[in-house]
């Protein structure tokens, strides 16, 4: 088989990793920076660096587009033009109303992998980086089923698990726990600096954990991000007008004092978390615990080997300092009762103090 | 000097341990709940435990009031009855309105320690849990002097710094760096949930990294956070309608595909964050790495255990496992320049791919 990577960061770069070593594909890549394809050539990504989209296409059974969202269209069209007929191509465009278009070709459907959007480059290629992560796919009323069939069959030999999802769906989705939470970021920041800049003293707020975490992926790669509000900007417009409609019912029980409209919504609140994030693929329910620890070097150290040599896995973990960085609660996060409860003992037994949170 | 602590779980029990042990007190606690006293004694978090606040306050030069929001202001009332004229009586409340009324009281100051919100009951109380965290006093107009100069020297040898900020700022400045936060996180989760039950496929999304951090805090616990929203419910509410406004600005700026103000909007963003967070107070900027790793035992530890010995200390930390939990990106951040360089190096000879974010 034959596959075509233009764009060969890290996304393409992984790509090409796996196609050859997970489906003795041959490989030829194409990057508008020939630095780039070089690198990929150099840490075996691809077999061989092409000019140009065509020659890269030329022959291909399967393509594959990552190329930035801004050039994305105009690259799957090139791709598309110089593809032969028997060739599936794709892409893998965060979201899908950007190629739109190329659904209008039998050849084409759109694709996602949910994987590596935070770092980037071909330096973190790695060959195992869809495993097990969703990847997905769009294909149009068009699509030769022959084409998406050689597609989730060379994905799932990388380890992904592909995922039909109409291209709408799919820009909903996005925008709403990926998008809309980057809005929700930068404009608490932006709020707290407000406050701190228009305050009679000109304080810093002292910020807390959750403000911590809320914010975490407030003011993200510009480059980048300012792409995708702009792609997927109808379906975020969609999503802020719900997230507007929430907050109105919220302010009106804040308004009335209704404590009990206030419980019933934060009950509801975590019982959805749990739901969308709770329960963990590998059986079990995920547990939440606390430890206060001194924040000196070797502390979390002590505490992650003493749960990995008991084959304690961490699942998730936040470690939330003090404002003088001296000490801290680290929450973690293990799945499964047993091993929670292991945990639990082990970290108490080493003098923490632990609590399920 | 005699100290009086009337609710002695994680917040008042720490008290009273820094309170003996670091300003040589004599401290007398109470609980609605013996067996917490009784926790608090053993612990030597107080010297003694009385039957009633009447008990506790009497002969005591200072009062903390620990207790629940929603028994706050009466439990300050009856302190403040029962102290005697050269006393000092302050509270722990993380809303400084619902102990407005004290404010007449020229013995009382309202406080609001930043530190232990997250986890609860005496066991986890600490001498040290007050090093270095902001500790904002809020006096009324008629406070005594020798009032408030005795809490802040008392305070200071805690470990804590008293930052005097008067009522009305502090309860603006918790509804945007705390409540709105938690605020945010409950819709986001709910709005998730809506997209997957309405899906036509019942779809549960696929979260990434920024959903799960900007959704840490959602669904807090009720029986704290309920007390927290009504107590506070006037600032929080302006904190909405502020927040609501800012929302339609980035509307206005993707319903025009605005792109430069969008990016202009993402940068501001980035440098208001990092002006609220990122400088840390030891010295240097505070550098982001983002490692991917196989998300296996050990490996969290085998990286911290690594910079524990070179002695590059981890601020914060978060795991952000792929969806199967088999590899994952871990976010350090570590405190200055050369700090971070160590860590970059140390953690790429340990064969782990590592960038700067």
């Amino acid at each position: 088989m034959k596959v075509a990577v233009l764009g060969v960061g890290l996304i393409g770069g992984s790509i090409g990793l796996a196609a050859r070593r997970r489906a003795g594909a041959e490989v030829c890549g194409y990057d508008p920076d020939p630095r780039v394809g070089e690198a990929a050539l150099e840490l075996g990504a691809i077999d061989a660096q092409a000019g140009s989209v065509a020659e890269a296409v030329h022959g291909a059974d399967v393509v594959f587009v990552s190329a930035p969202v801004a050039a994305l269209a105009e690259t799957v069209q090139l791709a598309l033009d110089g593809a032969g007929p028997d060739c599936v191509v794709s892409d893998v465009g965060s979201t899908k109303r950007v190629v739109a278009d190329a659904a209008a070709d039998e050849r084409f459907v759109g694709g996602h992998p949910l994987a590596g959007a935070e770092t980037a480059g071909v330096a973190h290629a790695r060959e195992d980086l869809f495993d097990g992560a969703t990847w997905y796919l769009s294909p149009a009323r068009g699509t030769a089923g022959v084409l998406y069939e050689r597609l989730h069959r060379l994905l799932t030999s990388f380890g992904a698990q592909p995922t039909a999802i109409d291209a709408d769906t799919h820009d909903r989705l996005m925008a709403c726990v990926s998008h809309l939470p980057h809005v929700l970021a930068n404009l608490l920041v932006a709020q707290a600096a407000a406050l701190r800049d228009g305050g009679e003293s000109g304080r810093l707020p002292a910020v807390g954990p959750s403000f911590r975490a809320a914010t975490r992926v407030a003011g993200a790669n510009s480059a980048i991000w300012t792409d995708i509000y702009m792609s997927n900007r109808e379906a975020l417009i969609a999503g802020i007008d719900e997230f507007v409609e929430r907050m109105a019912d919220v302010r009106a029980a804040l308004r009335t004092a209704d404590a009990a409209a206030l419980t019933a919504w934060n009950e509801r609140a975590r019982a959805d978390r749990e739901a969308l994030l709770g329960v963990g693929p590998r059986g079990g329910p995920v547990h939440e615990l606390r430890v206060s620890v001194p924040n000196r070097p070797g502390v979390i150290a002590e505490i992650a080997l003493s749960l990995g040599r008991a084959g304690v896995n961490i699942l998730d973990m936040a470690l939330s300092p003090a404002e003088d960085n001296q000490q801290g609660v680290v929450a973690l996060w293990i799945g499964g009762d047993a091993p929670a409860g292991r945990a639990q003992r082990l970290i108490a037994e080493q003098g923490f103090p632990v609590g399920r949170a």
